[in-house]
């Protein structure tokens, strides 16, 4: 069974979600009982909830964060990164793009895209209908009502390209993608937002789900790196 | 449970195969009692016995061939394609880089690479540690007495590049590697031979059956296409 | 100098281009100076026009087609690729897409894909302005009535994708593709029609000049393959 | 003309480099005539040498370090990154795998390698033999005497593998790989070492020169990123 981690920057209750983001996507993990432990941890927390032992029983970490990236210690965005390295997976979203944990696994200024939080019509296409995380996922999945990121969006290419969002403003976005950094695997998806009731849409939930099943290490292998001082041929 | 077929251009006893190398894989594939059904097909049967209704009914195909390759029908070829696009996985192994099945999936020269049938110790290095396919796989693995494939090796670049051979004649080798065509995923494996008992091995087995189980399809999806006359907007 | 030879099946006037689409192309690439010989090939002419002397001679081929792809002949498909293989690149264009030679250097069902013809905004979004193709190309580009195209494009994952197209009606597209196969390099650029004066516009026609840059060989490999008897360690 | 930079760890002579290795570089390229200015920067010097006014002026970087990565400060390994970036190419070194500025671009730990300094023969194999890193470059090269680097490299996947090297004792290593990041084109190639003559050899200067070619920026794209407030459609 796969342990996971939801970590938010605030406890606090915001817009459509009463008990916050984190409890939000934490209830519909448990709900469905595909996962083992199902655990939250917030910024506010000493070490912002990511302590050691917390990361170590991490095999997969769900992160939202939104307005105090800044204020994220170096020490825990250099301990999360090396867990990444180790093997845990992570699921990052939405406005987590600009957090310091995910332009420091990506190498390029992730913050930076275009945006506007008028309400429009989302629409994520689906293509990658063969991929793990689009099971049970329809061909397209219209959101009413979502913040409109849009191109250019600074990430390095993504290893997997599997949603392409059409914004009814005008804009496409790549809010799917998948990377490998170590042993690690990252998915960010970009639907879902502090006003908006995204995060209680089933198919959503679904990509979720989905996304942490995928980014769980199926290995945990043990490499050989440094000084190998005799041939081995 | 995964249905797979294995299928082989001769029935005949070849090398330390005594059965057959179709036989030979199918035989650890079932003892490990990871699978569905396991059946073999040859290309002498009528219509290679790949039929229709054996194809649909398989989930991953495991295809060896080597010295016929021109004799492969070409609707038939075609049909086996189209399972591919629609889903079924396939694991191409060893000299199967020339078929017919491979070229048309890949679109290069896929046959043209380097070879040598000295026997020499070939070394088999895993670099995606942390790929389903590698799961229980070291960091190397020597085989002692190996054909010799080398590169410049005629294939698309690779979305996934697992195994590098180091040749002990000088040469490397791109020997696992995955492309997906369609709804189906595709894992090439060199290593494998009609002389020296390769697929007797422990960890090459291990990665023949970690290839079809990545190799099977999660999703059926449903997809629309051609004419779609009302924007949907 | 580069050689680049215009295909068209057909000589005829179509929509706007009164003296054909392929010549319609060659004239911007003649006028722009920047190539070396410019002709063209229909496949009405013998051969289809793509002799060997011709394709021998070009260093890019720019292919259009729409009808008549089930009437070309499978020899000069074969030839058209193993040119590809040997180092001629491919600028593909529109409903090239659905060609014999694209399939068979792809390897999936590239005729699949949502279409409607009723003369809508496509906005080509630039996703990698950094790229040789999109040199002196803006950030997106209106195309006031186009043919939609719209995903699941069968394709296999492209080597680059450096444009996306948003459509008005709601769907999204991958307009702007590369690929590699041999030693060919292949460029797919969707926006083009017979009826719309799309390859009028002078981004466009930029797109289609940088795409021919791009795809030229800058190489002329001698490869080594097949037996190589002797270790050379 | 594209203007370089060459920047070394240290002005001191090292090994069969009596000017150093930095100099030793920007000899052989400023005798090809293929570029504008060559100028060099070491670490001693004040910012490193890499002030913001010099930095503005480089297209491209080659970046030689091995013993004082530590020593690098965090605000000049930040304003290298953001160079790449805005688009300078980076032509990363040896030994430069371990700086903190390859580190901070990759996004993983690519320190991580086996090694080893015999003076062993390396073979590096060129499997992109149509790229224009590899333009007048042979299928091969050997290298008589070369520190051994071998996997598991702890690099994100190549977007582009051009060099996979055979090492004598028995080991593998991604020896040229490219990346993006930001409008930045990043190389790194493996060879070349402080007592070892490997700087010295034609074919070695042959894709140092083509690396920094490619890596060159052929588009200085506006982007539009942040708030936009007003729909396009």
């Amino acid at each position: 069974m796969i342990n996971v981690c939801v970590w938010n920057e605030t406890n606090d209750a915001i817009g459509p979600y009463e008990s916050g983001i984190h409890n939000a996507i934490a209830d519909f993990l448990r709900e469905s009982g595909e996962f083992g432990e199902v655990v939250t941890a917030t910024q506010p927390q000493e070490e912002h909830g990511l302590t050691e032992t917390l990361l170590q029983s991490t095999d997969v970490l769900v992160y939202w964060a939104h307005d105090y990236h800044d204020f994220v210690d170096d020490t825990i965005v250099a301990r999360v990164c090396k867990r990444v390295h180790e093997g845990m997976g992570l699921v990052m979203l939405h406005s987590g793009h600009a957090s310091k944990v995910f332009e420091r696994l990506m190498g390029t200024e992730t913050g930076k895209l275009r945006w506007r939080e008028l309400g429009e019509l989302e629409r994520v296409w689906n293509i990658m209908p063969q991929h793990p995380i689009t099971k049970d996922v329809p061909e397209y999945i219209n959101i009413p009502q979502s913040e409109m990121y849009g191109e250019l969006f600074h990430i390095p290419t993504p290893e997997e390209l599997i949603f392409i969002s059409w914004q009814a403003g005008g804009e496409v976005f790549r809010s799917g993608c998948t990377w490998t950094r170590g042993a690690g695997k990252i998915f960010y998806f970009s639907p879902g937002h502090e006003t908006f009731p995204i995060y209680y849409m089933k198919d959503i939930q679904q990509i979720i789900k989905n996304g942490i099943h995928w980014a769980n290490a199926t290995n945990k292998p043990h490499i050989t790196t440094g000084h190998t001082p005799n041939p081995i041929a």
